[in-house]
């Protein structure tokens, strides 16, 4: 597996995490030896393990949370740091759709990639963009 | 000068070719050797020096632009990255304030830390908290 394989796989492991609300997977995703730090949508940024694991904990544990859908990840790997960049699709309860812009930032240890930082914030996209958005051919960026 | 300070000098140089609609400045602030990317707020991520630099341009070059002041800096390293994150206080021509989360990521080549990423979002916050902000005195996330 490439290192460009490798973090889209972490990338993909943080949002089915999310989309299943499994809050111990989601603990996984994040490093657990590195500062991390977390900014959600609204939110001020969050920093280190306590403040962004609770914050993960209401998100997930709330039944009215949306569903989400990573679309149009991209990677740029910078030797042992990665940057994927991607738009969040949300669906609410009452299927609207919204869309976010995300930065997730990954660091590598031995094979393994972490999450070290997330920020999510409101995007203006034409939901007709995606229709012929393939998920596993996600794009390097060089 | 230490990885700290040399990484947010690095960021306050970003801020300081902002607020002085400095393209040239800006262009010195971001890597040249590296994948880069830009999220303005409620734009999609944008990609490579060509449409980074080009939004740069239409932003500084607007006499409309807002100005910008970044607060409650904080650092962290990863070996040859660091992520830095803030909150940009925006005063409008009309002087109302809004404030935006941000995501700035370097890379270091020798003792130079360059922006290979930016991202800046909508945050809620109380403007008084920055009533006894000190700018100088950054803080670590470790």
């Amino acid at each position: 597996m490439s290192n460009q394989e490798a973090v889209l796989f972490a990338n993909d492991a943080f949002y089915a995490a999310f989309a299943e609300r499994d809050i111990e997977a989601m603990a996984r995703v994040w490093s657990q030896n590195n500062p991390i730090s977390c900014t959600h949508p609204g939110w001020q940024t969050l920093e280190g393990h306590e403040e962004v694991m609770e914050s993960w904990t209401a998100i997930l544990s709330n039944p009215e949370s949306p569903l989400i859908v990573c679309r149009a990840r991209r990677a740029a790997i910078y030797g042992d740091m990665a940057i994927v960049t991607c738009v969040e699709e949300i669906s609410t309860q009452s299927n609207e759709h919204e869309f976010l812009a995300a930065t997730n930032v990954f660091v590598r240890s031995g094979r393994v990639w972490t999450m070290v930082h997330h920020q999510a914030g409101p995007v203006h996209v034409d939901p007709n963009v995606f229709e012929d958005d393939d998920e596993d051919q996600p794009q390097a960026i060089n």
